[in-house]
């Protein structure tokens, strides 16, 4: 039985770098080697213990790496091919999937909540030497000649995540959109409404560094909230409120604010993880009557949405780099986690290269 | 100097039937001659204080009559036709009627939260012998011949509202919708689903009047919420949560099932007029990344949502008619406002004939 | 080697019922025994010689039956399970049925034009004793207990075709519509029209018998092309052209009447099969400039249709059975082709009994 | 009665520039004067007598100005205020206003097709000192300090006409776009695609100077028809076909090619004006069974546009002026219509300057 180098959650600050067994690929499964990797802001949560998985499992969804072995069934591919997995895994058989709602795929079966999520959630995760991945038809994404695995590996998850913010707003050609925090999520919300066409994008957060990366991410505005009313200064803007407003962080004040900056009719697009009983005050949505949508997204998987993306990084419409400021091997993990976790030198992504 | 009688509200618990000037149509404007209105839920809440408007306003805002008068730069109409107009009156020339949002109308200007509602909100009302129209051209809807005042009077704000319910959730072929309470709008709402395909219509209440009249109007189950726990009910019929829920109250309780009655990727329409603090419960919308959508919408209004409404009444496939349970004269009107009020004799919807 | 009868397609007019081998599960794949299917305008075509197929071919594409075998990958399905499955067996992993266009099946990698259609076309059809499926997982569609087979054999396709006119074509309600033919898939379209809450549908034939089902599965108004001036008379109906056309045959005749029967603006949803060159008359799509737009549609599959249409089947909603008015078993295949090629008795499809 | 100076059509190949009435304004009206206008293609046909209007008519359709009058009924303006109206002026009020398809307005009625378009077809244009506009409540745009009339005058048709072929043609982030023909209208498409995230844009074009300035716009990659096999080539380039392909010239062989380049599902977005009967070659898009949307638009007009259009510009998204090449006096038009008719001197658009 081959052994592999992998980041074991083992309980509540306690995850370990250590010799696991190596996966090996089942029916319609595939075993990739991983050449890169990242730490998220999930995993800070699991490591803290505000989000529950199971103590003996690899975490980390952010995949990259290089075909190691095919399952009977999954055809196309060659091993050694270089390849991009989303976060989330699709089956695309079951009736969440072929309803289009990949990210809430139950298994072939029904529907899940959060379904799609599998990767250092139920499953083991990408920090790690080798990992399985499950549906490899529906997930394997070949990497184009060109693109490096710094230039892809933030399509996993964070551009994915962050551009469905804008997706799922609907956003328009010649939109004002808000959105709030600008960490990695939030500043690839911020490039996603200016690829769709946006006229006017405010980013509002408070840390000085990520207000610079906003701007550089096609933010014509920023604003922090230490220092101004935002809600006040979106309506003197936009003349009235937002068209869109995104949520980015997963707090009641952003979501309050979300949606105290939006017009009648308009849309907030919400990608934050909420913990404990949100808040609806019933005048910021015209006690229910004010034509507003909340729409809720998690990270859209899945081959073809990675291809999509890919094919954008190629162009040169979006360049994911700048928001990979560090980078640790396996072993180093750890201080990884330290240095993402508290926020040290300016971080915003660490990458991880097994 | 022209009279009329007319229902004025001059405080919290105060109305009264007396003579007031006759309005004049102005530049762009019309006068019908009201010949059937009625009282609704929303005048209760203005009667009671719950809903803030000027003394000395007239109430009311479901007009059926006949043109008695047309400003200048109206074309297309003539005095006596019969019309209906809509509760709500878009200009149709503002920012928000120009990109589709009627019901949040600017009056020629911008976005205007809740600002299509005019009648017996700001302007006077229906529950009067005329009626002054704004933005005529847009809002006279002419009422085909073979279709009575009764036929058509809850198109201008029950029915309009209710459908809004299952065309803003989206509503398809086959899907499985839950429509909590089944008052007037509630089972408009009902209705709307069965017309739009849906293929099991789940209405919930604790009304047995109610629920029967749910069934008649399209509801494949009811549910008596005193009777069962509808979130662990609807779970088991459509086998782990329905693809639509309508809320039609504006409580806590009834939007919160709705939310916990959602299968993952599913559409919240909410219709409730909401008062105080919503909360939404972290967990019942897989705390934000269960792709839900919450989606709420204020009755469309405008002469081309009349002829619609109408012509489906028209072809029979819904009537509105036993919705309509009681009828007083306007000089009776404060009868009508304490049968309605305290839900005697089954009333489910009182009309008015000035 | 065990053998089973099927019906062969051998070159033009040339069909013959023989023993064949029996197919075998492979991975991902699952064999059902038919209980139930049919023959379908398209065989007509493939017999003919219009549609080309390789000869050797087992034909027909609308399967019911009951799971024999179940291949490695495949899970949640019983030997023994009474199941459907579509005419369209998509993979669920291709770039085309990640997007959500399952109809253009790419088989695990790209778009794949018709990709979706293999049933009789590409590969072993549905009449004959056993039937492979491919991509088993996301196609067989357990058969809810209390409907019978013939109850949803034309779910496979007649009906899923039908009514992805009206739901391609957006209708919406309060929407008039115009179904031009009524065989099989014009009734169902017209069906479906009314399921999604048109208030007017027109059909249009020139055969009595599908007119009086017209009427049966939902036409207000029916329009014998060899009476009446349907174009006129739907401009008549309708004040100016309606909003939704549906072709539901394949003629130029059809479609371009289609064209002049709508509104500005309005959609003409195509569900026919054409030969040679379609032409779109200048004038009457207001020289381009009409905002019309035109949509085709190939029949969705898929487990999840499948299911769909099975809850309206359920509900009572639509019932499919008055359009199987013909039955033989699969040895008298051939006089089934003949009553249905020739349209003898009445016939509207053909139910083939294995 | 006081007079002004306009060019007049008097019959094919007939203009004068002449005195004529100068408008005043009515109910609901305003007058312009008008500071910059140009020649559109639309002209060249009319005085060609490829498109008939009335003898007598003032032609043109791309105002800019400043209001000279505001009729009864008009509020929220000054006189002196700059403004753009767009080519399309809908009434807002009528059928199709209504229902959101201002374009096929119908004047306070129904519908009507190409109903919005009035300047200079069925009223008098913008090719004058003064322009009598109508419905002005809904179409008077105001400026934004910042930004000069060259910047805004391609808004009126050239831009909003462009921009709607990839909006209709709904194009989302990390599409491909083909756009066949780089005039004014291909290369504002072109970089309607851009500005809507797609990843791969494709401009077409015969001409040597739209070539480049289609890189300007936006285009990835440039293809001269006479050079190279088309549709073999974006078949390569893509990968099978394009997700979207717009049509900006209106003849049988780009919309052919714009068939021929789909890929399955994909949508052709229509913007040219056809003459003669169009043919759709049935095998181009897979017998009507592809699942192919042919969607035609009309430029999209009212002031809500307009705003929408000049956000773009003022955010420096997107800028027009390198399109506006030449430039005339009133007096001077009939050479501006030679030039722009003859394609002399690398000529895009023309402005005229009253």
């Amino acid at each position: 039985m081959e052994r592999m180098r992998a980041n074991v959650f083992h309980g509540v600050n306690d995850i370990r770098v250590e010799e696991v067994e190596r996966p090996r690929a089942g029916v319609g499964e595939a075993v990739i080697r991983v050449t890169l990797t990242t730490i998220c802001g999930t995993d800070l949560h699991i490591v803290r213990g505000e989000y529950p998985v199971k103590p003996g499992l690899i975490i980390g969804h952010e995949p990259v790496g290089v075909i190691e072995e095919l399952g009977p069934g999954v055809t196309g591919y060659a091993i050694g091919d270089r390849v991009i997995v989303g976060a989330i895994t699709p089956c695309g058989q079951c009736r969440a999937c072929l309803s289009g709602q990949l990210s809430q795929c139950g298994h072939g079966a029904g529907y899940e909540a959060i379904g799609g999520w599998r990767f250092g959630n139920t499953i083991n995760g990408a920090q790690a030497e080798y990992l399985l991945i499950p549906y490899a038809q529906a997930n394997l994404a070949k990497i184009p000649d060109g693109l490096t695995d710094e230039q892809v590996v933030l399509l996993a998850d964070i551009a994915s995540t962050g551009f469905s913010g804008a997706e799922a707003g609907g956003v328009r050609i010649g939109d004002s959109v808000v959105v709030f925090a600008q960490g990695p999520i939030g500043l690839c919300a911020t490039a996603g409404a200016k690829l769709m066409g946006a006229s006017l994008i405010i980013g509002v957060d408070g840390d000085e560094n990520r207000l610079v990366m906003a701007r550089r991410m096609g933010a014509d505005v920023v604003l922090d909230y230490r220092e101004v009313d935002v809600v006040a200064e979106v309506n003197r803007l936009t003349g009235g409120g937002a068209d869109v407003t995104i949520e980015a962080l997963g707090t009641q004040q952003t979501f309050e604010n979300a949606l105290r900056c939006l017009r009648p009719g308009g849309t907030l697009s919400s990608l934050g993880v909420y913990s404990g009983k949100l808040q609806v005050p019933y005048e910021a949505f015209a006690a229910g009557i004010g034509d507003y949508r909340i729409v809720t997204t998690l990270c859209p998987g899945g081959k073809e949405r990675m291809r999509r993306l890919m094919s954008i990084v190629q162009s040169g419409r979006f360049d994911p780099t700048p928001l990979v400021t560090h980078s640790f091997s396996l072993d180093e993990i750890a201080e990884g986690y330290r240095v993402f976790g508290q926020r040290l030198g300016g971080v915003m992504k660490v990458a991880i290269r097994p």
